[in-house]
């Protein structure tokens, strides 16, 4: 029997364990057997090791892979959109995958929230076959009527594990929001969210785009990913002095939308102020439950502000998030996100640059 | 030199004065002097007594206001909608104007934004000429450049001051968040602004209308406004048992919108998760600061919702209510809002019933 | 081997042919047989046997049905919204089913256009098993993934067969115009169509609704479902003449928004010219090719029009149809629309009242 | 008395007339007086020149103009966007002015269908004080209430005038369209309009751009722009074959959204069948009325289309204009457009080069 090396979260806050797993005899009709190329460490991950989201142990973590497909499943013949899958195909694909049968999938047309959903790398157990279902391991299975998207060639792999779920996050978040031609744009947080919120902003119409955040390698990023302003939160550590800041950079009025990538909830309060009257705010950043903030709700009336929320992304962004790697790979250089690289044995240590934001991101190649 | 009486508000939580003011001589040109036929007691009536919103007095309150044309100065010809205006004729007004000219008037479309707006009634000083710039007084000056509305003979002063400012600024907001076709609806207060959200949802296309509030008589005012279904605050005193409650009634997930009438800070807490995910929320309520609640913005991520405010209205929102309450009073009989009637110097008692949420409607009658 | 009786259109424009066909021994996994309680006789119908649309014969039409169930495939549990199905239950179901993976169905959000569609009635031969797949029949055949429905007690065939697929037509037309609350509206066109785009629109926020067709006896109905106006063609003969009266009804501008439900190229140039500056066209009637207009493109510039198209429905309109014929068939009296009724042997009768517009509805009842 | 040399079109299709007029011996209050620095010659000014839209003559054309101000009348203190106006500051402007308080301005947000507009260089005679209301002369005056706007430095008059009312009239017209992040995108024409479209596009989120038209050296215009492809009219002259060859471009399926910008009815037939099913279409280029075509509207049902029209631009569609053409000089060249110069005596070679195609822009530096 084939065995294949992983690294599992079998406890929280305590070190991942490296285990082997067997591969599986034979494959369900469509499902498939990637071998991992690239792993990414998503800032979730750290929150989900220390135990920040409600998960059942143990797993195998990795949410942002890429792999060669090693077995095909009777009937998977295409990838998401239509393109013939074959051995040996780099493919990537979407972490989860929705119903289409649902009140949300159907009816109401919010895929994300179907409750049928559960993420590769997050919400299966690794106990139980197939056991292979996140990317810090050598092999990936992906179950059937996964979302898998064959790679051209020339789309590096540092580039869509550097844009990872951040990426497509953003193009969701953005697509709810709407940026319109010519719009000021601030962007709250220069980690991987952020980057790829201003990437977006940047190529969907936004006039300028001002990114407030740090440590100074990220905000250099940013300026490298187009950022017209930044603001290094260590230089200006008022909220008051920040919203002046943007407000006078703006025509004393303030931005047109506001994007939130950060996920503390005090940002909420600042950037809502950094909007214009009749202004737009995106809150992109919590995907985790950071807890609460004293909020005044008098703002959003007499602002007349449109709030809005983003949850995770559907396949087709995904589609629209490699077309847009490959063809804007100049300004938007996302393959030099990958700062930082780890032997699938050294996943403790990719983990831990994360956690305390050393890397742009880091990556496992197993 | 005539005079004229007005109930003037000199010092916040005392009771209001009676005084006289001298009848302007003459009208500048595209100005009007109106004799008061009906003034409506707002809630907001009561915020300003209280010196909860930065005003500087002496004023006179009043901006629900219908009277007949006293005198027309030079060159006021038409009413905002093209009809001409004479002597004598009855109508009602804007109680602010924008400038049509500045950043948030031309450039970015939110009028009601526009720093040159001052309104009747809550603005203007009376101790200055013209002096007569509020409701409460025998005569009303409209300075040039108002949005004056001609009412026809069939649209009672009792459905025009019932209805008030709730009605505008209930189908702006409405308007700015949008109710499609067959959407479930929740309106959290049953005060004006609620009875009004709940009016404009039903003829707009819901499918069904819950209002949570109260008192009893205002609950059963919302039954006969076509309310759905209506949910005593007293008889479910738990924010989560009256969630539960909703959910139940709109499938286990929620309403399509929830409209937030009511102004203190913790609507917006429990609202929102009355909401289905995917769903609109709309902070209407919050014309005053009522101060903070503990907000978690964990929940607009993860239910991807849209919040929206808006502010005040604009004259064609009038124009619009006034056209409805003709055609749609058999439905929507706000007439009968109108449930306690004052003389001009008993104005102070016309705010305590307001205050006290003892009336539908308190409106004075000079 | 039971037989079931059908109605096969085996030659375009000759009689439909009674024909005798096996009832299926054994069901897929998913499919259900269903013993036909009421067929209605839509106009496509009559397009579809005078040969106007490109399909292969023979076929039994019929796409738009009620039957209670007779056999359940394995593995149908639920219907579309979830409800459990089980043998006699009263169902109806959309005659398509899309596919939900393709381009259409999953990139660009637009099911109705998915290639996989073929509709019951109307694109399934019937010498080939299962035969069954149209109204005129004792039994109808639901293929794997139909979208099923089932009805609720206080639901009469007659209103959902008398509603029809026009009805969920409308719905779905609407619903990517948009009508605004206190919208003016037209509607061309008295037939099913034009009246289900009338009680969409009522019920939708319109505030008065222009209704133009004929014969008499359908303004009738169009009065019953609550037209403000109707305009007889046959009164006004001139398309200039009904452009002006519509014009001169609203307020010389015209309506906010005029659908079409008409079907002649002729209504677009005439019906364009009904809206206001800024307003809005519906392209709902022209499912079938019906030729050429001479068209000025400067109208849609000048007059700066949106105009939409709209492509048969989804099954959350047919959801949305169901509960509103539930709830609302006091206004909206659908199930009286069946004004003529046939046995099966008798469908080319059926047709033949239809083709001459005698009927309101026609319906089939095996 | 100073007097002030203009071009003038007294009769159509003769040469222009030179002319003097007397300059205004005083303005009235919120007037100004421009000494012409640069004056473009519009597509229009052609159509107008051959008598194809219903204006009065005498007049002067040109509706493209930078000038200095010379002088400024009573209370004109400010531009649109609020900043200081004083003498020598060079301006350019609308050339038109809403009126704000009509049906159109006010209540449907249509200003720009105001029926109070009268352009500049169309609609007002010249035999008449002020005279001077068109760009061709060495003087242009200012009515109150113009849409003036303060040039920056860096900004030369080609740019601007280069630009000229096509980029207004595109970027009004792609707002109304919408244009969402990473859509396929063809223009239909070349010319300044087409140019103008195919930059706010680029700049607006688009993914690829294709281009259609001619002659060659207006395609060499649009690959400098930026255009993805181009397509030259004169290569693939048959409308099928360009239809099959922008499907291919796009998948099989057609772009997202196409833009007409060329004003022969032909292109609306031709470009609805290269959008994709749900996509959007443009008619921008139908200003004039130049007659019908032979159309079938069951494109637009099938198809399920959404077709806009739009209608000049408003204000803040300039200062946007202005802003873009500052920033984003470098990518989108429109200063070096202007290929061709006149005097003021030489208007009628000016005007035959763009009959001619000869020249991207033409202007007058008087």
């Amino acid at each position: 029997m084939n065995m294949c090396q992983a690294s599992v979260l079998a406890e929280f806050e305590a070190p991942l364990q490296a285990r082997e797993f067997p591969l599986p005899d034979r494959l369900e009709p469509g499902a498939a057997l990637v071998r991992t190329e690239m792993a990414g460490i998503c800032g979730t991950d750290v929150h989900l090791w220390k135990g920040q989201l409600p998960i059942q142990l143990p797993i195998i973590l990795g949410h942002e892979t890429v792999g060669r497909i090693a077995q095909l499943g009777e009937g998977l013949e295409r990838d998401w959109a239509g393109q013939p899958l074959k051995l040996g195909d780099r493919v990537t694909w979407n972490s989860t995958t929705s119903c289409g049968q649902c009140y949300y999938c159907a009816e109401k047309r919010q895929p994300t929230r179907c409750p049928q959903r559960r993420a590769y790398g997050i919400g299966h157990r690794c106990d139980q076959p197939p056991h292979l279902l996140g990317g810090y391991a050598e092999f990936h299975y992906l179950r059937p009527r996964s979302n898998i998207f064959k790679l051209p060639d020339d789309l590096p792999n540092e580039a869509v594990v550097g844009a990872g779920c951040a990426l497509i996050t953003a193009i969701h978040g953005i697509e709810r929001t709407g940026i319109s031609w010519r719009d000021n744009v601030v962007v709250q947080g220069a980690g991987p969210v952020g980057i790829a919120a201003l990437a977006v902003a940047k190529s969907a119409g936004a006039a300028r785009v001002l990114v407030i955040g740090g440590p100074p390698h990220r905000l250099e990023m940013a300026k490298r990913f187009g950022a017209d302003e930044v603001i290094d939160l260590d230089s200006i550590k008022d909220p008051a002095g920040r919203i002046a800041v943007v407000r006078e950079k703006f025509g004393g009025y303030g931005a047109d939308v506001v994007l939130e990538c950060v996920g503390h909830p005090s940002a909420i309060t600042e950037g809502m102020e950094m909007c214009r009257d009749g202004g737009k705010y995106l809150v992109l950043g919590h995907y985790c439950d950071a807890g609460t903030v004293a909020f005044n709700p008098h703002i959003i009336t007499r602002k007349q502000l449109q709030v809005f929320g983003s949850w995770s992304s559907e396949p087709r962004h995904l589609k629209a998030a490699l077309e847009f790697l490959r063809e804007r790979s100049r300004e938007f250089p996302f393959a030099s996100m990958v700062t930082h690289r780890f032997a699938i044995d050294q996943a403790n240590a990719a983990l831990a640059t994360t956690a305390r934001w050393e890397s742009a991101k880091s990556v496992i190649v197993p």
